[in-house]
């Protein structure tokens, strides 16, 4: 195989999505990768497709070089090419204008072929896609998952921004486990053992101490051991945290960044027609606490649930609740550590679940202040305490009262985009059986 | 130790910020830390801070309620408290107003004092406040550092999102090393052994064949077994990488991004009176070769170098090379695998390094396309070519030129602030010594 052309000093001077009939007659250079070629006796079509979408270079005997046509002819679905040519309106092209090539470089020749196309309609099961990733990152609705996913981290980090909170980045190399020790990544961390973190948790907490309003999107690892297609190993969160407010606050904070997420969706589906989607509603997010919930399973259905159960997806689509909406004030039982009692009814948490029909997309919830109260959640999970005395020790210098969440990225992606695999809302997804590609 | 007050309904209506004289006479809720009390016969002044800056607080006998003056007479430095009260303009406080106080609530007393306090000019070594990070993060060089990292990734993405590029997250639990296997983080990952990514060098790369021009900001792990004040385990990189280009097109966008992180940190200090910042020079910023260098080490010093040494930073300072300034057409020897070889060159490589004095920022090169090359270069430096099966396949399907680079974070805030030490770059670093808090 031949080392492919450099691109030495030609550069594009159009993107596919420039390319409009009013450049009739000017000389232009795209660059793309070729999705098709089909050869009619004397005529050759190739379609060039660049990030934008696709433009149709038009190759005529008698009018392109005879060697360029045979290049042009011969290309191999997925090669990169440079074409320079004159622009050429023409009603049958798509976008209205063609190109007719004085020149085509080759810049990589593709060697092989893809065990599937991407502009099929019929895609093979997603471990055969994930296999080679970077050629089922050309279709069209991942191509549009990641623009999509894109608009929405600019919308949300903005409304940070606008609303005084400080970007953090805390470790993910940490000493001790956040949540309780299960599902956790261990590392060798120079000479000592180290674990990945689950969640920013502790480090967005003491940062309400400097920072009073903070937050984070960044990678969060969890070795869950299922095989669903909701969980991954290593996730992207969206983190806040804000001090002087509680959970009531930060739902209302959850709300609108679910909004903003929801207008950021929509006007991507606007600028680029070929994605369509039915992001669900975010106006009005209702809130049923989870007292309610359990005693409408009681009343409406022969479910047996005792107080103080999780509540199974299957119970809550026996419900009929769908879209989004919140679940509040669960049961403190099964609640990390940190998490704030109510003060009028200590079998309650004061916090919430979003949910979009029986998907958890965020968690969030009024945290612990208070040293001792910390000190004794702790040791009645069997953590030990002694792994946390850094953490313990920020409580003994006037915590405030804070409170805040964490939205799971792709979770919030497949609700906008309303795509059932976690794995195509992330590039390279890694779970239980995949470390690779 | 008592468990703190609850937060219940009151909320703040104004930040230290908002106050001004023409509130004169308004109620108003504020909160925050304690920074300062005075008290004098009958009269106590309170200092309290928030995010924003100082408000003061007077209670005066007769005016104001006593058991109130008690408390707040009595408040521990760094306490957690809420103040209702008038507001009334004064021009002896800060700010031309304070507050007659009618509601005090200590939401959190500190049970503990700290061994440095944040107002203090001389601050203890950096050692000593990573110790109690959450406090040491109160002081207003550290506050100022990381409002104004806020600033520089708001801006640096606003560059990306505005020239098209994608946000792209690539895992950071990998199968094997991307820069040839040292300095690396081993996990168990599951029942397999993994790595933690030194960078998104190989998925940014694959992801230029769909998306053309991607970015990422996150955090990348290098096992470094240094103890300097400019390396860090665990650092936030600011990743690019672009189809269709080559390495001066980078070297133009990476000189783009400083020139708006600088921006944003101009921007920051006139809004913060408080930060001051020498921020560099980065409207021109000068581009020099290996060569060129090379030669002046050779002409001006009495410094033995052979060609393709590194450029040592003593020899730089020699050179009296300082600001912001490109180092381009480095020897390939010391390059890693995915750097190409200039065409008319095969000793050099299409790279630069951006420098600060003789701190690198960034590094950057136009990236091998060619998939039996890159296998050579593979080979050619010891590694495992069948641990890149996957990477290598991806290069069959027509891998488009393409051209990148990595920019440290902390080191440009380091460069922007004029910041000695790395750790007060970062909010909890890690290096060989330190992986807590």
């Amino acid at each position: 195989m031949e080392p492919p052309e450099g691109l030495g000093d030609i550069r594009r001077t159009h993107l596919s999505s420039d390319m409009d009939p009013a450049l009739d007659g000017e000389e232009v250079v795209v660059m793309g990768w070729v999705a098709a070629v089909r050869s009619h006796g004397n005529i050759t079509f190739a379609t060039i497709r660049d990030r934008t979408g696709p433009v149709q270079i038009v190759a005529k005997k008698g009018v392109c070089d005879d060697d360029l046509r045979t290049i042009l002819t011969k290309a191999k679905p997925h090669s990169s090419v440079a074409v320079r040519g004159r622009a050429s309106a023409s009603a049958r092209a798509p976008g209205g204008v063609e190109i007719i090539p004085n020149m085509l470089r080759v810049l990589s020749a593709a060697s092989r072929t893809p065990p599937f196309e991407p502009a099929t309609v019929t895609v093979p099961n997603i471990d055969t896609r994930l296999e080679v990733r970077c050629i089922d990152l050309r279709r069209e609705p991942l191509r549009h998952m990641f623009g999509a996913r894109t608009a929405v981290l600019r919308a949300v980090r903005e409304y940070f921004y606008g609303n005084g909170f400080t970007e953090i980045s805390t470790p993910k190399m940490i000493a001790s486990a956040t949540e309780g020790g299960s599902a956790l990544f261990p590392i060798f961390y120079y000479d000592k053992e180290a674990f990945l973190a689950q969640s920013p948790q502790l480090y967005k907490e003491q940062l309400t101490m400097s920072f009073e309003r903070v937050f984070e999107v960044s990678p969060i690892f969890r070795a869950e051991p299922s095989r669903t297609n909701r969980h991954l190993a290593e996730a992207i969160s969206i983190d806040m945290e804000e001090a002087f407010v509680d959970y009531n606050d930060i739902m209302d904070r959850t709300a609108e960044v679910v909004r903003r997420a929801a207008g950021a969706v929509g006007e991507y589906a606007e600028r680029n027609p070929g994605s369509k989607y039915d992001i669900p509603d975010t106006v009005d997010i209702p809130r049923y606490t989870y007292e309610e919930l359990a005693g409408r399973i009681h009343d409406e259905t022969d479910l047996h649930m005792e107080w103080g159960d999780d509540l199974h997806p299957s119970w809550l689509r026996r419900l009929g609740l769908d879209g989004m909406y919140f679940i509040t004030d669960w049961p403190m039982g099964p609640k990390p550590f940190y998490v704030k009692t109510k003060q009028d009814d200590p079998r309650v948490s004061e916090s919430f679940d979003l949910m979009w029909g029986d998907l958890e997309l965020s968690s969030g919830s009024t945290r612990m202040n208070d040293r001792d109260g910390l000190e004794r959640n702790m040791r009645n999970k069997g953590m030990k305490t002694a792994s946390f005395a850094h953490h313990l020790e920020a409580f003994e210098y006037g915590m405030p009262p804070h409170a805040g969440c964490g939205i799971g990225l792709e979770r919030l992606m497949m609700a906008m985009t309303g795509t059932g695999n976690i794995r195509d809302a992330t590039f390279y997804p890694r779970d239980v059986d995949r470390l690779t590609p």
